[in-house]
């Protein structure tokens, strides 16, 4: 049936690069690629700004990158981040590793990634790539798909497998939909984020470079990234109520000078009153469905399967991912699309809700617990813990960070590991709290405690 | 603004004659109502057998239908139910009552309501109702439809309020989702129905006839319904998966002797096989949503807002109250739609999100602990505390389905209630441990203690 081997691959390249990654997966196997874009190429036109933040790459992108021989090429342009810099109210930085000294995430640039992803498509020669091919219909049932090119005369196409990888807003997905027991979820957040820009400074970083900066603030939070060029791009997270009280240039800078007091000469205060008020604070969507194939004609990768909110940095890691272990499912059924969709579904959908359900959780931690002192005493633990028992005790971060554990297994051990550490601490408290009793009550003059407790 | 009272109110007479309904109460209030139905005329053509599940009525729709003066006409039509008839699979049978000696549901015909609501709506000069269109488009921000007739020319018409009561499926909520900061969740459960018939025996129903009859078989249940020409609708719950093992006739007869040997000589050999296969089993979908309303010109009602697993026999019942409170609404702001729609989704979103939850507990509740002793024991002894205190302790059942108590306030009582019931018998157990060891203590010669251990 597939020896035809004509796939169609649909790409959303600002939905992170995973249709341009999958298609050079597909490629490699020998079936024949269409890849329909959109958007005009990047790599010439004159790319308006995106609603993008800042891509932070881990291992499972890395290994993602590496399966197709570019990973070399993308982690020479990106900044590493050894540590999370936590910016105090009060002016105190603090830095809290991520891991060990040899791991760090890489902070890079959304458009060269894309960029270089597509260049990377073209050495295919059984890849085709379209842009500007507005995606139109699908008719999964039979595999057909209808765009509308440049000519704006709409064309159908039948093909053995559509891949949908085109994002948050996936036409493909809304296809899927009103097929019979498609579960589906869709979740805004109550914030909205803005992108701000720390220019460099006397042509150096004008922080830290080798960090991703945190200035929490419980119910809202900065961060910045640095970049290649010096400068670090920082995004504001804040819930929409808020957003909307800033009416006024004075109102930014009052708001920045109450709570981002350090960032203000970083950032400029003329750029800062004029970025805030360029463009709108932008929503926030979390997806889940279920399940990721449709029949043997149609499967979803990276956001269109499960956009996730930012705060794990794992929404480009997971999608790509997603690729790997769809190119390891047809490496080990020989190809077989029948086998492997189903199965992908199977393996591959508990992943990615559990990564969701985590980055949802780490909303919460990043801008509320990662200044309390609780939080860095149970990071210090957690470090303590995984040095003397590397392969028993592995934190959170460093399970979804830096590994290919799988993201649900990740959550599991973590509910375990979380539970054990509690019981340590009180066993501990309390053979101290025993431990104290009974020195009290040996070495001290028993006419002494009377005193004593009404001290 | 609204002088104009010009107002397009969507129905889908199938989805239960909530836009019926709700175009009476606007017609009340002096609005000019379009409606538009996809389907033609109930009442002349000849409607094919809709895919439906019996209709429960009880007080939430009633108070509505009382609203607009149509509850007598109905009930009159209905046949009272007042207890769940339990079929064991010994053949053996139990009553479980659903209230007070003078508390019913009521069991209808959807299709006899639909054509009541519709004549009703009918006798208002203000509305008028256009068959065979169907919604191709719609425009929230303009309120703007576009409507195809029998005539296939697209008509875009404009209105102050689109409300859409287009059922589980709404095309008006599709256009929602894609407004900014929409929610929205479907989830389809693994049980699929089928509806079978039991015939009138010798002019007369073949069992008692007041009584909604439960064969519940832990993870598949059948219920059984009267209807008013003495027959009974009879519908099977079950997984897909157990649905699709049975591919034979035989298979059909062999799962019914097993399961449900009292149905077969009521529902009939012959017709048995032959209502079984007639259709595949239907799938069953929980939908949420927030919020029910867009800006001033667009609001759901209905299934359209929140389609309900239907365990609770409360689909129809939360749709008819939708219209209901959002007539109380409109009394209490004098017909100010601005003020009305955030208000109706800020009050009834929780209420709805909750009888959503509720019909799910129920889907495992009915079907698994219905044929339990425990659950037995409990409804005795919520009936007991009922009559002692009528206002302070009033079952969940009861709430739900005799009562106006909010559906989201009935939830949180229950707990509260279930609560109260543990410690009462945990104390209540605890009492009568200490009681019987002290007589056993106090009046059992010491010496036989030991003896009346080891026994």
């Amino acid at each position: 049936v597939y020896d035809k081997r004509e796939y169609c691959n649909w790409v959303e390249v600002a939905g992170g690069g995973v249709g341009s990654l999958n298609a050079c997966f597909l490629a490699k196997r020998n079936f024949q690629v269409d890849v329909y874009e959109a958007r005009e190429d990047i790599r010439v036109a004159n790319f308006a700004r995106g609603r993008s933040i800042n891509l932070a790459l881990s291992y499972r992108g890395r290994q993602a990158l590496k399966a197709i021989g570019l990973e070399d090429q993308i982690i020479s342009q990106g900044v590493p981040m050894r540590a999370r810099m936590i910016h105090f109210l009060s002016g105190r930085k603090s830095a809290i590793p991520y891991g060990t000294k040899s791991q760090y995430i890489l902070s890079i640039s959304r458009e060269n990634l894309n960029k270089d992803l597509l260049n990377a498509v073209e050495k295919h020669p059984n890849v085709k790539v379209h842009f500007g091919h507005r995606l139109e219909k699908c008719s999964l049932e039979e595999g057909m798909i209808t765009v509308l090119g440049s000519d704006k005369v709409p064309k159908d196409i039948t093909y053995d497998l559509i891949v949908g990888c085109d994002g948050a807003y996936s036409t493909v997905r809304n296809h899927l939909m009103k097929k019979p027991c498609f579960d589906y979820s869709q979740q805004y957040i109550p914030h909205g984020y803005m992108e701000l820009t720390i220019p460099s400074k006397n042509g150096d970083y004008a922080m830290e470079p080798n960090y991703l900066h945190i200035w929490p603030r419980n119910t809202f939070m900065m961060i910045a990234l640095p970049n290649m060029n010096k400068s670090f791009t920082c995004t504001l997270f804040m819930p929409f109520e808020e957003f909307e009280k800033l009416l006024t240039g004075n109102d930014v800078l009052g708001f920045f000078q109450k709570y981002f007091p350090d960032s203000i000469p970083l950032i400029g205060e003329k750029a800062l009153v004029q970025d805030f008020f360029l463009l709108p604070a932008q929503p926030m969507i979390s997806i889940k469905c279920s399940s990721f194939h449709f029949k043997t004609h149609c499967v979803l990768m990276g956001d269109a399967a499960h956009a996730i909110v930012p705060f794990f940095g794992q929404g480009m890691n997971a999608g790509f991912e997603d690729c790997l272990v769809f190119d390891e499912l047809m490496g080990k059924f020989n190809d077989d699309i029948s086998t492997c969709l189903p199965e992908f579904s199977r393996f591959r959908i508990p992943d990615d809700h559990a990564i969701s359900d985590l980055s949802m959780y780490n909303y919460i931690e990043m801008r509320a617990h990662v200044n309390s002192r609780w939080f860095i005493f149970q990071k210090n633990i957690e470090r303590f813990l995984h040095a003397i028992m590397p392969s028993t005790f592995i934190p959170l971060y460093t399970m979804v960070t830096f590994s290919r554990i799988r993201y649900h297994e990740a959550m599991l051990r973590w509910h375990w590991q979380k539970k054990v550490i509690n019981r340590g601490l009180f066993i501990f408290a309390s053979l101290i709290a025993i431990g104290s009793s009974y020195l009290l009550l040996h070495y001290m003059p028993l006419e002494r405690i009377p005193y004593f407790i009404s001290q």
